[in-house]
């Protein structure tokens, strides 16, 4: 039985925390929350006790911990459980500083911990079988990738200003696929975008709309577009074009049904939000993280693989103020 | 050069004569309907002179008529036709009686005619390639097919009462799809209906909404629908299923559009009726029996096949009337 | 907390003790099953123990049961579990002979139980919704219903030998769907059929390919068509269709892959059969039950649906048997 | 009845002739093109008689030219027509240097000469119609325009050293369908690609996989994604976002067609090229001339809209050399 920690139990941890009660062989035994109502709705959830992070780090018996708090802890606390011995399973970002999250990994590295970043998207079931298909050869070698990802609606200006802004808590997740898929490392970002959402965006210094190309050193391209809008729901498309043909993923929706009538057919909105549209992929991700924190040798995102997205956001940033593209 | 003389000027006329003016061996060159502003119309579009049955009949130059008049005409004219020696293509049905159809067949038959019945959906490019793939072994031996057929809107009661019902204007070109797929003789026609959208229908003595279940001596199946209401356009879809798999012919939209919004993805009705659907149909099936009369060897629905659809109507009229079973 | 006694732990009765496990206000508390593994599977799952079912009949604080017992056992139980004053879940049928289920049904109604019956599909999310929106007036007055249903591969003749055969365990889901889309009780029935798949089907006097059509008093039409063989995986559509136009549900994947190359575009085959497809309709039709058993007032399939259903079913085998339409 | 000039009676050529002859109102009535062989299958198509430019431009019967000469010999034969009074149908572009091009189009403008550039795409239906719905305020304000256009394979080398390169050649008609969709000037473009399909590509100075990002002043956004190469077909897709949701057109295939099996759901490969995708595109486009010749104030591409797309081009060479955006 593994016995995980879990530091944070806001909404994601939450869901972190229900993944982990449906499988046998793991559970939460502490939780961590400053807020007393998150902490008791954890411990509702999983039976586990109310711990402070202190405490979990000392504990012989937890022998992983899922780093859900926010952002600017996550850095810290991913080296305490490092030192501590213990399987980490890090929400993304490791830090907003690209500095911040290398000095961290060297510690995870010294320590030589399990670490897995949270990029839910690749436990996807249709991403997960895109790149399995592709690794298989179904289009050959990768030529071209193209990433369309359109949240319902924009948040708050506030959680823009305290995120890093869409290239750093949004495009992030695209930036990840884009190398999952890519099977190269990129070398050149260029990014642009505006602000046609809401105007308190742009005036916090963001955009909502955009766009950013990479490219390899071979001239393999990923083209990603980005908006803080889609009226008709959660878009999350994928598309690898390679010498051989092509293969996509569709979104997905709550039924199957179809319309019809005078004025044509209809079929639904998509699913509203990232809860809804990854619900098995955040099961799968936590299944995946168990079994590694068990033992088992399996591919899963690494702390690497959070830095590099991020310093991919870090370069978008730089290619969107200065209208120029960035090497790197 | 293949010289044609049309009987018949009306929508269907004029659509055949059309087809054949984008034909680079064959042209109309006599026209004949009593109704003066028809012929006009189909010299305009031609450059035909107007003539009577008689003189079309007498015309050696004539090698091939079209018949297209009102169906009380057409078995005497196929006849005629038949012992002029000319190449006949005939509108469906020959007659809604299948004993003049016969009487009329024999004639054919006696002269030795190349007769064709407008049965036009065959010439669908969607139908006519799923029928090659069938034969071709897609889905191994056959086994049930479905046919959905629904017109937009119901016709005037007056059709309805000239035209032998719903099972003789409508179903017709559905019996002779199944006929056409199912690669077997039907042996039992069951069929039901209702007078569902036009009561006026019902007080006619005929249905607007109805099914058939058609088996042939080897047990395979097919079933229709059908109905005088569809408000999202012409429906027209086709389903085999066979020890292999199934293979289906979907509906046809103006275009490839999807929309989406708050309300979900919509996309166009569909084309609204057969003039628009088959129309690329109408202009193929022409071109056929042109070769056809041009002394090509190619497959086209014949005499026998127009009587057997027939009385596959008959017998769905006789099931519908006495509630039970026919068997052929 | 709703304390239920799960009889019978077969793959159907796993299923729906491990749809209770989910549920936060009940629990199995009690197994039988005469087959030690399969109860100590269930037990594993659920923590119950293992009882008789007198035992199970005689536990005060057990308020529902769920009869997954073989179904020449359903009936019997299901009028213990009555006269013992529980809410009961029986899967479907209640017994081969609608005599029987007459005579159950009328022991449930002395003793005021909370009948439900396990017409799973009715719980789907898009079937549900379908109906839903049907009631709400997306089509308007319902004319006609189409069901495709087909199964991967037929079961061992052995199986259709105690099933019941075609209708009474593959299409009378069907049936029951019919009856709820169509608003209106069915009173007449016409079924056909062949062995086509599988000769030994033949040979035990059942048929493995079917079609059958049911009418209302007002007209109302529903065509279902069933094949024990579907090689593209199980095939479930249902389509309504009205005054107001169409409103249709179709199959569901394993994701939503699109693959593109010289061959064309290809989507996944469909989920492999019920357990996978109805997954979710599973556990909805549990939680259902609970509520019911619980004491809400909701609208579930009853012990009335399931003789209705049975009813038709015995209709088709009378109409196949004779080659004509039967009055109810 | 407008009688036309011819010049050029190559592929193109002739696809206009025959798209002239459908038309009542308009007819070939000279061609010219110095090979034989394409003269005379012009001639033989319309019954027109073969001429010189010279001829056809002092030929007062002659109220229009349509310019389907090589790319070089454009500008001047556009200007010869403007000066003789012509109306003029040019295929793009007018010139691959826009120096050129602008050049004719003083002379255009400075005679009043009605000239129409062949910019075929935006006469297709569906992207017709998505344009005009994206006028009549479908989506709202748009916000973003992706575009994937990828052709089934490259062009020969020697095509490519002679046509200006992917920019030039391909992408232009995604460039004006850009203009045409976006609703405002594109004030910056940045450009990428690589020769992923065909190395001598590469060696010849130009990419085969490539991507623009286009903005304009009010922060809209287009993307671009062309290949050389597309085992599936022509691959031509468009994506308009908005403030109030999104419409894209599909791509288009020969039949309606879906197979299953044990593999999945198998639809036909796109139509394999331009000319059958744009088949009823370029027919439009002709009759659209034919009204703008006749004298009808109706909305055309332009020989700006030309210059504007030419020099999008330039803008996008110049951004592949630099790796950096390039401002308008």
């Amino acid at each position: 039985m593994l016995n995980i920690g879990l530091l944070g139990a806001g909404r994601i941890g939450i869901t972190h925390a229900r993944a982990v009660t449906a499988l046998p062989d793991a559970r939460i035994t502490a939780v961590f929350d400053p807020v007393d109502a998150a902490a008791a709705a954890a411990q509702a959830l999983t039976g586990a006790r109310r711990a402070s992070v202190e405490e979990i780090m000392a504990d012989k018996d937890i022998a992983a911990v899922i780093v859900a708090t926010p952002t600017d802890l996550h850095a810290t606390q991913v080296e305490e459980a490092a030192r501590a011995g213990k399987a980490i399973f890090c929400e993304k970002p490791i830090d907003l500083s690209s500095a911040r999250a290398e000095a961290c990994l060297a510690v995870v590295r010294e320590h030589n911990a399990r670490l897995m970043l949270g990029f839910n998207r690749r436990f996807d079931p249709s991403f997960a079988r895109l790149k399995a298909e592709v690794e298989a050869g179904a289009v050959g070698k990768v030529e071209l990738v193209q990433i369309t990802s359109r949240d319902p609606a924009p948040p708050p200006v506030d959680y823009i200003k305290r995120s890093g802004g869409l290239f750093r808590d949004m495009m992030i997740h695209d930036f990840d696929m884009a190398r999952f898929l890519l099977g190269e490392e990129v070398t050149e970002v260029f990014a642009t975008g505006a602000a046609l959402v809401d105007a308190a965006i742009g005036a916090a210094g963001d955009v909502d709309t955009a766009t950013a190309t990479l490219k390899t050193a071979s001239g393999r391209i990923a083209v990603i577009t980005n908006s803080r809008r889609a009226t008709y729901g959660y878009d999350q498309r994928l598309e690898v074009h390679g010498e051989k043909g092509m293969i996509q993923a569709g979104n997905e929706t709550a039924t199957t049904l179809t319309r019809a009538n005078a004025s044509g057919f209809t079929s639904d909105p998509l699913l509203d939000f990232f809860m809804q549209r990854y619900a098995e992929a955040y099961r799968l991700e936590l299944a995946a993280f168990c079994r590694l924190a068990a033992g088992e040798d399996i591919a899963v995102p690494t702390g690497e693989d959070g830095l590099a997205a991020l310093r991919l956001a870090d370069a978008a940033v730089k290619s969107l103020a200065s209208g120029q593209s960035v090497r790197l």
